[in-house]
């Protein structure tokens, strides 16, 4: 006889509340199975949910959501979360357009809080919550859960800090999988291994909730020392544990640590038994292709492979090259390195701010730092790129993986600012590789650069084909054949060049003939391309950031200026937050495609001006991303 | 009989080793009566200098710089440093435009490192330092002073987990004064007292630099507990024990944290006896005026003020207003109302991103937080306004104080990158007051906004002059006669606005017409502006930030989208690390004053376009900010 439907039964909280206790095993033996059946086909962060299926029943058996407040650190956690509230019909929707995010989602349940999937800022967002229910006369609880991994950020140590000397009430489950990607780095992972080991010798009090340090006499706690109450270590994969600790944390008069011990992947072996930790995030299922008697075609090479490749070939070649990650050796390329130069590669943890300072600290000794983060985790540092780095001109390589559109990731994963803040800062050089040929050779050219930082940005997924150039202009690419009257330029950058080139052969078509170029080196512009810019009479630049900071701006701003006739129109992404969807479909919906290309320009050419008062009914070219009104 | 002049006699650490130690204290006496006669001149960090007069004599006579690396948090606190390296002749040049710079500065001294005065950093640097020193081999200390205001900013927990983790020789010397500009705040504070209070206790151990906690069975620390030696508390102001006890820390072989405890101010009773550390920055002495009989002008009011006051008056009316600041309580203009409101003052220490995001919490709950921060400061958090506050579309308003040029503080204080930040964070609404009447205008319309995050900017000193307008455009001031026909529109962003009028009287009477608006919400721009900006040929535009991502840059490119036969000529501030000097001299190097205005439209409208290749002989119109060739 099979056991009944829990998960179909569970239309929120109180429905879980509702269980006996045995039946509890069983719903998480239902989650489990929806995790793997549905993660594997939608893609998404598997690992990390299948360890908080028991830690996520019991906080919503312990606590009154949404009326506490629940907040996941690194949403990519809330999986479980979202099955429990309402949304387990729809977890097939995962990560795709129209349907459920891979974060938490204001839109999609009152349960969702922070949209935010950048790591860390949970325990800040508890302290305000807090903070406010306070100044407001409420009583509810404030929960917040971080991972092990996430406490090595700054901004958590900022918020224990605060919490902790605040004496508010609220409750941190800090979930210690130990680690992130990789193991978790530094001293703190150290010290809560020294207070699991500590426990291991008491299974009472680690089963029951209790804790060891709880009496007087007991080892040092960092947390307690901070001035939190401390309850574990705890089974996170043991329901009456968990829930007794949960609930002495929900009746403590201060703020609380649970220390919650998972397993990463837990119940599923293909994900425990990695140490690689591949099934922290699994790629969809490949869709069933159809039979054409056509060869597969030849596999792409993905960006980040294509950086980590030459990076090695240069550390050969170099000793002084090092390498560093702020807990993303894998995701950011970097393991062939540091299997190959182990001391030359620095994992500082989910520590972005750190790991610029500490490479401005190693090009002061005379060393070339290479930083490999994502686009958008940047933002975390941009004080220290402009400061640490770039007041002290030194050189250190930014390697930014996932700039642009990136897809499912949805909205705090797109890397579309990282353009807009480097371009302020003085001295800075940056790249754009259009392919993996100008990847290999732009990565050399910034190593060899030493009298300040220098970026190179590139998408997420695979390098497309070569783009070969024609003739060099300076040390611009010109990618279709210069003709003398071509009366539009197409200036591209990175990957936007494959588009530019087809959309120049559409236009040629037409009868317009249009020039591309590829100036590699996208900030600053430079004189040549200013040349170039002056003897066209359109200029349409196509970047995969937000337009308003980027090359675009740049030129139109320069031809500006200097006076030019020549009329510059930025192809970009609109100043927004940009949903979940295909990177494809995302750009091709902000006209970064060949349709977009080609409607801009004979838009512009034939049809001219026509800004107008909002009333008289002419609307502007595009609908203008610059223009909230 | 006087004492000799010891300070006179030292040109270098070789100096100061040489000394007997019977001498430090009279050198540590005249060095203390140079500052204080030295800065109350010249102005500048007055209080943090007289705290580490004996701590900079003790290092420079442990340690082997510049051989060994000593790196200065927060940079202010170098000035006896300075003297003890060559440099005491020149103090009173400090903080002049060609003088000592008020921070440390590598074109003064190979002795200096680090020339970033933004908090938190120095242990990243010492991490990177000391790293990189391993693998070129070198056998070297690397030093790192840190106050304990500072080990609230986050990198330094970044730093400290790393560091902790890694057991390589790094000696950090904890200024421990018990507060940045208030008192330090936070859980870690409590933790720091408690060690001072554990060692109270027992005098040999204060003052022999032996440690309380040092023998087993001590109370909790939480520095060992992250992998740190620890030596101390030492008396910062006894010259023996700090002998002591940095021999100690030079001789370890792992990382070490050297607990000093200082008195800011020490030795000058205005300073130490100031319970709101005011002697922190003392401004210059008021040169002597010349007897004119002209009554004194009226007092300005400071920006700061304008604020402040506003802020309370606000704070009367709505419960809901409350207002968070990152250990810069007076500098910030929240004194007024914390005092009145104490329980809606957060004070989160050096710790710009859990302030933004603990707003964010705050907003959640329905509250109005009000984040006053300096401009310089706010590149700290970006993420979190991007991602905690922006994406989630929260009610925060942020106060930019300082934004644009600050003067004597050097590049690290410039406000200069905030619009171009700012500009990418969708939803977001920037204001410019141009007086202390639009001030407390926009700061109400900006606490009204409650559909996403607002930002008010103003630099620092002292509100002009309100410029009254002549007529209204939507939501635009219009502060010359429109007329008709006027061929030149000025659009001014803040208190660029005095500037603009004149200049347009100055082009009046050179015959040509021009218009003068002030959009007050500087971004994103409307179209009420571009409705002004398509009725004319030329549009200057004038603001204090970075040339490339604010205003100007933003006009340019709807302008360029919209296919206007508009020119429009940003006048900003260009990207580079502008130098010491005052505002008012910077503004005008940079083109932003009456004359610079002048230039710029005569040029245009006389001159016309004239981008040619480099080669060509003709130059743009400006030396363009942009082109970095």
């Amino acid at each position: 006889m099979s056991a009944p439907d829990l998960l179909g039964r569970i239309a929120g909280p109180a429905d879980v509340k509702a269980l006996p206790p045995a039946a509890l095993p069983e719903l998480a033996a239902q989650i489990r199975r929806r995790l793997i059946d549905v993660v594997s086909r939608t893609g998404g962060h598997l690992g990390p949910n299948l360890g908080v299926v028991e830690l996520t029943i019991a906080l919503h058996r312990v606590f009154d959501a949404p009326r506490d407040r629940i907040v996941w650190d690194t949403g990519h956690q809330s999986y479980v979360h979202k099955m429990l509230t309402g949304r387990a019909d729809r977890l097939g929707t995962l990560r795709t357009a129209g349907g459920l995010s891979g974060y938490p989602c204001r839109a999609e349940s009152p349960h969702d809080l922070v949209e935010n999937s950048h790591a860390s800022t949970a325990l800040s967002y508890a302290d305000g919550l807090a903070r406010g229910l306070e100044l407001t006369g409420q009583r509810r609880h404030t929960v917040a859960v971080v991972g092990d991994g996430a406490l090595t950020g700054g901004m958590a140590w900022e918020a224990l800090n605060n919490i902790g000397a605040a004496r508010r009430r609220v409750v941190i489950v800090l979930n210690d999988n130990g680690r992130s990607y990789d193991e978790t780095v530094g001293a703190l992972h150290a010290h809560l291994t020294a207070l699991r080991q500590d426990a291991a010798g008491n299974t009472d009090h680690s089963t029951d909730g209790n804790t060891a340090g709880d009496a007087d006499g007991s080892a040092p706690n960092l947390l307690r020392i901070l001035g939190f109450g401390y309850v574990g270590p705890v089974d996170g994969h043991d329901l009456r544990a968990l829930d007794t600790a949960l609930r002495r944390a929900h009746d403590a008069h201060g703020p609380v640590v649970v220390h919650v011990v998972t397993s990463k992947g837990n119940g599923y072996a293909p994900a425990e038994q990695d140490p690689a930790d591949r099934m922290h995030t699994v790629s969809p299922a490949p869709k069933p292709t159809a039979v054409t008697g056509d060869p597969p075609p030849a596999p792409k090479q993905a960006w980040t492979d294509v950086f980590g490749d030459e990076l090695v070939a240069i550390g050969e070649e170099r000793a002084d090259v090092v390498a560093l990650t702020a807990a993303m050796r894998l995701p950011a390329g970097l393991g062939a390195f540091g299997d190959r130069f182990p001391h030359r590669l620095v994992d500082v943890g989910i520590a972005e701010q750190h790991a610029v300072t500490c490479a401005a600290g190693l090009a002061s000794v005379g060393l070339h730092p290479v930083v490999a983060v994502y686009s958008t985790f940047l933002g975390r540092a941009f004080d220290q790129v402009l400061m640490d780095v770039g007041l002290h001109r030194l050189p250190v390589t930014f390697v930014l993986d996932r700039a642009g559109v990136t897809g499912p990731d949805g909205p705090s994963h797109h890397g579309m600012w990282d353009v807009s803040l480097l371009q302020g800062v003085p001295g800075l050089r940056l790249a754009a590789p259009r392919d993996a040929v100008r990847l290999r050779e732009l990565l050399r050219e910034a190593l060899a650069h030493e009298s300040g930082p220098t970026v190179l940005r590139y998408p997420k997924g695979s390098a497309p084909a070569p783009v070969p150039l024609h003739s060099r202009v300076g040390s611009l690419d010109v990618l279709t054949p210069r003709r003398l009257h071509s009366q539009v330029l197409l200036v591209s950058s990175g990957p936007m060049a494959t588009v530019a080139v087809a959309a120049a052969a559409r236009l040629a078509e037409l009868g317009v003939p249009a020039t591309v170029v590829d100036p590699r080196w996208t900030h600053p512009i430079t004189a040549d391309l200013m040349s170039l810019v002056s003897e066209h009479d359109l200029v349409i630049t196509l970047e995969d950031n937000a337009i308003g900071g980027g090359l675009g701006a740049a030129l139109s701003v320069a031809a500006h200026r200097a006076g030019l006739g020549t009329r510059v129109i930025p192809l970009g992404l609109p100043v927004d937050f940009l949903p979940v969807g295909e990177r494809d479909e995302l750009l091709r919906a902000c006209g970064l495609d060949v349709e977009g290309v080609l409607h801009t320009v004979t838009d512009a050419l034939w049809r001219g001006a026509h800004w107008s008062a909002p009333d008289g009914g002419e609307r502007p070219l595009l609908p203008d991303p610059l223009l909230q009104m």
